[in-house]
Parts: structure tokens; C-alpha cells; sequence
């Protein structure tokens, strides 16, 4: 995210953390540089257009410790990062609720020209309520109602980056004089329930035309969701077998949508720490959490959960708690720790979310990591890792200089970068939407003839 | 603007002209490069989020002569030009109709931030209805109440850039933990006629907290609104006493509005064709003018008179459409060329208005134009030229090559860059709002005693 610590809730102190130089743009042309030098198929901005007020009912806390505010648009970084780099993908958050599809469409078609194809969009429906209120709505809509108005929004925009402009529309005939040829032009004449936009696409057509379509939501109506849009899926689970049960649900909502089993990229959330020896990276381990607020991380937890967890004592079993949230958490803390019969409390779901959010944070040496990611990999059927960082860029860093080169050495990452747009490096099928994919059938011609 | 000619239809069509480029990252890079080097003030991206289909009631002439369409998002060019130049401001045109105040506040601080305080904004209400139509209202709405909707929208945002931040407000104590001090962050509590937004500004203060506010607008109510918000306003004048008229109606209008005659820097739009000699550059003028496009000056035409032109014959005497758009544009014709008997015709308007569009051209050597400038600007009390091109990037290449110079020889142009913030650069008083000004009485502190 464009702000400080991002998950990793207090480590914005650690002395090797940079991430409190998010204004500067060196900050992300220079990341960016360092991804692509290791060959990372992307970096991913989240994005909130709110602050996490659930704890204590106001954003106090979070303010006082950094939780994800102040935060900066991320869209506007792109530009900076795609000079700097040649195959870097870059996914952006933006929230359906939050701006109307018509310029919102041409915001992404305008970054798929600058970086010739290397931009994708994570779909998000919002979650926050603060900022549906800030938006001038009372509060947000219910949870299947935003992803019925995000189904709508979804259409709108195929529709103009897949129907509107003919491939060959532009033809830039300097004799003639024509510089499109509006017969291969299309308005698209939409006239839905939330939107009506009855105009042509203002962009060219570009690289991908629609940008990967990234998801993350695990509710039934989100994996329908995703099943019927997205080409990856973040996902998070506290242990292998609810990743594989979650990754095999969504190749199973795939199909039930008419589409290949494997034609979603899954990633799930992870953080490596590591150094030269599984010792070394304990001890980094160990030094990252002594800056670890717990107090920044109820405030995340709270907004996370929906769940005000300043009203309960930090030492408060778990098991006290009337809440569905968090019975769940306490469910995820005896999994991931496998620890069954412990009494978790308040304070443990802080401690172990400080680093690393909601994703399992591993610890070894190059060697143990790679092995580790190779296994979760058998094991679950993800495809690969969202991960996170305690400290930025250097989490980063690391898996460069002390992961790859092990993955590389049991041929398990590559040595470059497919040619192409973002869309065929991850999926190797061309740089447009397969045909199966819902955006396809709005094409030019297709949706006329079916 | 993010397209193709811009204000010299068919220009593009030139060997020279590279703003086919517009979907090159190193296009803009290159230009920003070129535009420091001359020591330009900055560079002012315009934007429409619609397209010309007045003329023949449809977009079709318009995109046939690439006529302002395609036309990409120009916001997000902006920081890979940051990160390539030191001192050139970035204006910005985005619309008041057309995103939430919430987010775009957060949009422009965050520019701000990535830049160090070298962004402007200016502020448009609309003025193509195909653009309110894609948005899904059946029609945008009358003039003077875009206005009205636009001063809500600026109270908005002035509260939220200067109003709920205190400067100290970001703490970032290592020791404590706090990263920001709560006390020191307002929510706004903005509950208007338009727009609802009761909490905090999502982004940290900026250099300039607000971006400089450019504005344009002719209309009593165009320049009232620029009294009270402009610390730059663009205009055009056919002549120079037309020009004289119109600085002293903005600066007057400054004084009605509480503020110092010069509070606002008046700039004139104005194409340069230039070279070695003045025979050299008529004769460049000339080549240009072989490629111009009558067709296309017709599409601009008739979307900024808001008549359609394709229902006259090009040999039409503008004397006998009764319109008041096409008869001040007869008297435009007469004061620009001092023919006042001439009967004039559709067509005089499209070779009129083919290059640099509604602003005047001026031929000659580089001292012919500096010295040209220097009286423009003597006679009529302007501050500076929006230059628009002929072609991209060549026109400003031959401004820097031959008129800068000259300009500097006459001690009429800086050798390099004051310090500071784009707003410190064009006004020389610091690098925030000044007292007097609209948006410095939301400050905190300020409102909560007035």
C-alpha cells in the first residue's frame, strides 16, 4: 500500500524499514528496480479509501499507530515505476463504488498504453464503511448488493475496453487524412440498473485491453464472483489443508463457470523471512517482532473483523466472546499454531498478526524457505505467493538474494521474464482475454451475432 | 492534452509531429526534459472525458480527423515526468462533475507528495455534453449551476487539504510508537448541499497543501469563480486591446474579491511558430499549414461554439447565420486581422482556429517574437503565454532554440529555477495558500475561531 507498514503493524520504526518514504518517488522506482532484478512477476498497491475506525469507534488509534493512515492513491505511482522497469507488472486496488466505470475505464487503458501492457486491476467491492460515508452514503451497501452493483460495473467496463474500438480502428493515414475510422468505432449503448453509459470507449484500443482482472474474496458470492472475472485470485489460509480446500474451491467455481480449472492464477499471502542461516533468520525474526505494535494490530484485526476488540481486555480467553469472527480467529490461531487446546486471548490474535497481517509468516535460511515454498506448492495446487514484508524493501531483498537463487537451483523460478504483456507472462495465452472469459463475448461482433 | 494534434487539427500528419507518441512514456519523459531545460514554469495537460460530437450531432468527424479523440487520462502522467526533471510544475485539468471530492483530494495530495509540491490543478465544471451523458445524467447541468456545485466542491476540498491536517500533526516518535498525533487530525464535518464528507483528509500534509489552482473561464460567473479560487487563470484575446480588456476585467475581479490585483498570474494562450530568420519561419508556418486540417478545425469548432458547423456551406457568409456564437466569431476574424469589411465565411473560421486553435500565431525569428512578447505583455499587463504547439515537441524545441535566448539577452527571462514549490515558483510568496485566499480560511485553527 502507498503508506507506512502496511501489515506489519509497528515495524514503520525499524531502522532497516523504509517504508515511511512512500511520498518519494525514488522510494518506488527504486523498489520496483529491485523486484524486477529478481524477477518478481509483479508488485501489488492495495489500496483503503477509509481509515479502520472500528476500534474504539473513531480513528484515533489508528492514526496514533500508523495502521494504514495516512495512505496515498497507489495509481498514480505506476507511471514512475513502468519507466524504470521493462516486464514489471503492476496491480492496483480500486474500488468499484468509488468512481463511476466511464473514467474509471479510462484511467486503466491509459496505464496498459504507458506500460504496454503490464497493468492489472484488483476488483474490490470496499469494505470499510468510513469511507462509503465519506462518499456521502449513509453507509455502504450490503455485501451481495455491492457485487451485484460490481457484476453491473464489471459489464460496463468490458464493454468498453472489448466492444467499443475494432482492432483496427486506428489506421493513421497521413494521405487521407483519417486517423480513425469511425465505422470500427462503438458506442456501447449500455442502459443498466446503476449505470448508463451510452457513448464510445475514449481510449485506442491497448496492449491487454482489459487489464488482468485480480480478485480476492472468500465469501460464496466473491468466489462466484471471481470464478465468472478474475485471471488471479488472492487467497490466505492459516494452514496447507484449508489453503488446498480454499484453492480447490476456486478451480471448482472456475469450471462451474465454463472455465478451465487452471485458467486463474491462485496466490496466497505469505511473509519469508530470511537470511543466510535458519538461525540468522530466527534471530531477524526475533528482532523484527520486538517492534511489533499490538496495539496497531487490533486496530487492523478490528477493521478486519468488523469486531471492536478495544472493548475486551487484552487477556480476555477468547472463548468469552460471543462473535462469529472471533471464534473463527480463535479457530485459525489453534490451526495455524496447531496448539488445540490452548486458551487463545485478545492478545494473541495481535501477536500473531503483527507481522504479516492475516498470512502465515515463514522463517529460514534460503535453502528451508525454497524447500517450504516447493511444499506448500505440491501440497495445495496454489500457484504462487502474494507476499507481504515486515520491513521494505528489505523482505524483499532477501527472498532475492537468499530464496531465489535456491528455487533456481531446483528449477522451480525462472532466470527472466517471458516476453509479452502482463497477462501472457502469468498466463501464456496471449496478451488479450481468452474466449471463454466473460469480457470476451462483449467483442466487437461477438456480442452482436449472439 | 493525452492525445493526438490537440489544437492544430491535423498536424499530426506532419513528419515532425510526434504526439502520436501520446501512449509513449518516453514521449512525456522527453518532453519534460526539454520543457526544464528552457526553463519553462511547467507543463498544463488540458483533458476532455467526452468527445466532439456536435458537428453532424455525432463523434464520427471527430475521431475520422482525430480530432481530440482518443484522448487518454492525463493525471497519470505526471510521476514519471516527476521522476525525470527538479523544477517543471505539472497543471492538471480535471472536472468538478466528474469524480467524488473525497477521492480526488486524496488524488492531488498524493501528486503533491510525489512531485515536492509541483502540481496544479486545474478546475473545469464540464463543458462537452457527451461527457455528462456517459456519466448518466440525461444532460449536464446549466452553467451557472455547475459553478454553484463547483464551490461546494472546493470548499470540500480546501477543508479537507487545509482544514483537518495541523502541520505537526505526523509525530513518527520511534520511542513511543506514535505516528501520528490523533489531536492533531480533524474530520471535517462537511454536511452541504451537494456533498457529505464528515471525516479526516486520507493523505499527510503536502508541500503545498493545495495544488495551485489554475482555472479558465470567460463567463461573469467563470470569472467570479476564478476571483475567489484562481492563482492562475488562462485566457485568450484576438488582440491586444481584447487581451488588455481581459487581464484588467480578472484583475479587477481579484480586488472585488478581497484580493491583491496580482494574486493571480494571467496567462495567454498563444501558438509561436519561430526560426533563424523571419523568412525561415513563415516559411515553416506555411509547411504547416499545408497539413492543417480544415475538416477538423470544424469538429473543435463546433464543440466550443456549441453550434453544429457541418449544416453550412463552407462558403457560407457568416453574416447570415443568425447565431451570437458564429457572429463573435466573425468579430474575432475582423479584430484578428484588422480586415473589418471582409465578408467572411465557415471556412475563414476553420483556417483561422487550424493552428493553435481559438489563441493567436505569431511568426518570426527568435528576437522578432521576444520582442513581440515583451510588447504583448507591456501592453496588455499579462504574466506569461500558454504556449500551444503546431507540432509536438518541435514547437516548444524552436521556442527554447530561438526565443529564449534572445528573451534572456533582453532580460526578460529567468536563467534557471527559484526554489520551492510550483506555487512559490509562479508567485514568489511561499509555498502555501496566502492568507487572503479562499482556501486559507478552512485552515485548522483559523475556521474553528472566525
Amino acid at each position: 500500500m502507498n503508506c507506512v507498514a502496511h501489515q506489519s503493524s509497528g515495524l514503520w520504526r525499524h531502522p532497516r524499514d523504509r517504508s515511511r518514504h512512500y511520498n518519494d518517488l525514488s522510494y518506488w522506482t527504486g523498489l520496483a528496480k529491485i523486484l524486477e532484478g529478481g524477477s518478481f512477476d509483479g508488485i501489488f498497491i492495495a489500496d483503503v479509501l477509509g481509515t479502520y475506525d472500528v476500534y474504539g469507534g473513531t480513528d484515533e488509534a489508528a492514526l496514533r499507530t500508523g495502521s494504514q493512515v495516512p495512505v496515498n492513491d497507489p495509481i498514480l505511482l505506476v507511471s514512475a515505476m513502468a519507466a524504470v522497469t521493462e516486464h514489471l507488472g503492476f496491480g492496483i486496488t480500486a474500488g468499484t463504488a468509488y468512481e463511476h466505470p466511464y473514467p474509471f475505464a479510462r484511467r486503466m487503458s491509459t496505464l496498459d498504453h504507458l506500460t504496454k501492457g503490464r497493468v492489472g486491476w484488483n476488483v474490490v467491492t470496499g469494505y470499510l464503511p468510513s469511507a462509503a460515508r465519506n462518499m456521502g452514503q449513509t453507509d455502504q451497501l450490503g455485501h451481495d448488493d455491492r457485487y451485484d452493483v460490481a457484476d453491473e460495473y464489471l459489464e460496463v467496463l468490458y464493454k468498453l475496453w472489448e466492444g467499443s474500438w475494432e482492432d483496427d480502428a486506428v489506421v493513421e493515414d497521413r494521405e487521407t487524412g483519417v486517423f480513425t475510422d469511425p465505422a470500427k468505432v462503438h458506442p456501447i449503448e449500455h442502459h443498466g440498473t446503476h449505470f448508463d453509459v451510452p457513448g464510445i470507449h475514449l481510449s485506442e484500443p491497448s496492449v491487454q485491453r482489459t487489464p488482468v482482472v485480480y480478485q480476492a474474496g472468500a465469501s460464496p458470492r466473491g468466489i462466484r464472483f471471481a470464478a465468472e472475472n478474475a485471471e488471479a485470485v488472492f487467497v490466505g489460509a492459516p494452514t496447507l489443508p484449508q489453503l488446498a480446500a480454499t484453492v480447490a474451491k476456486i478451480r471448482d467455481a472456475l469450471e462451474a463457470a465454463g472455465r478451465d480449472r487452471y485458467a486463474a492464477r491462485v496466490y496466497t499471502l505469505l511473509t519469508v523471512i530470511t537470511d543466510e542461516t535458519d538461525e540468522a533468520a530466527q534471530a531477524k525474526y526475533r528482532d523484527y517482532l520486538s517492534y511489533a505494535s499490538e496495539a496497531g494490530a487490533l486496530v487492523l484485526n478490528s477493521g478486519w473483523m468488523g469486531v471492536d476488540l478495544s472493548q475486551y481486555d487484552l487477556d480476555e480467553p477468547l472463548g468469552n466472546i460471543e462473535s462469529n469472527a472471533i471464534q473463527s480467529a480463535a479457530a485459525n490461531l489453534s490451526a495455524a499454531t496447531g496448539e488445540d487446546g490452548t486458551t487463545w486471548t485478545v492478545r494473541d490474535i495481535a501477536r500473531q498478526t503483527a507481522i504479516g497481517g492475516l498470512g502465515p509468516v515463514e522463517v529460514g535460511s534460503g535453502a528451508t524457505i525454497a524447500q517450504r515454498l516447493i511444499d506448500i506448492q505440491e501440497q495445495t495446487d496454489v500457484d504462487g505467493f502474494n507476499l507481504a514484508y515486515a520491513v521494505t524493501p528489505g523482505t524483499w531483498e532477501d527472498v532475492i538474494e537468499f530464496v531465489v537463487p535456491e528455487l533456481r537451483a531446483r528449477n522451480a523460478y525462472p532466470d527472466g521474464y517471458r516476453e509479452g504483456s502482463l497477462r501472457h507472462k502469468l498466463l501464456g495465452r496471449g496478451d488479450r482475454l481468452p474466449e471463454e472469459h466473460r469480457g470476451a463475448s462483449f467483442r466487437v461482433g461477438v456480442s452482436a451475432t449472439a
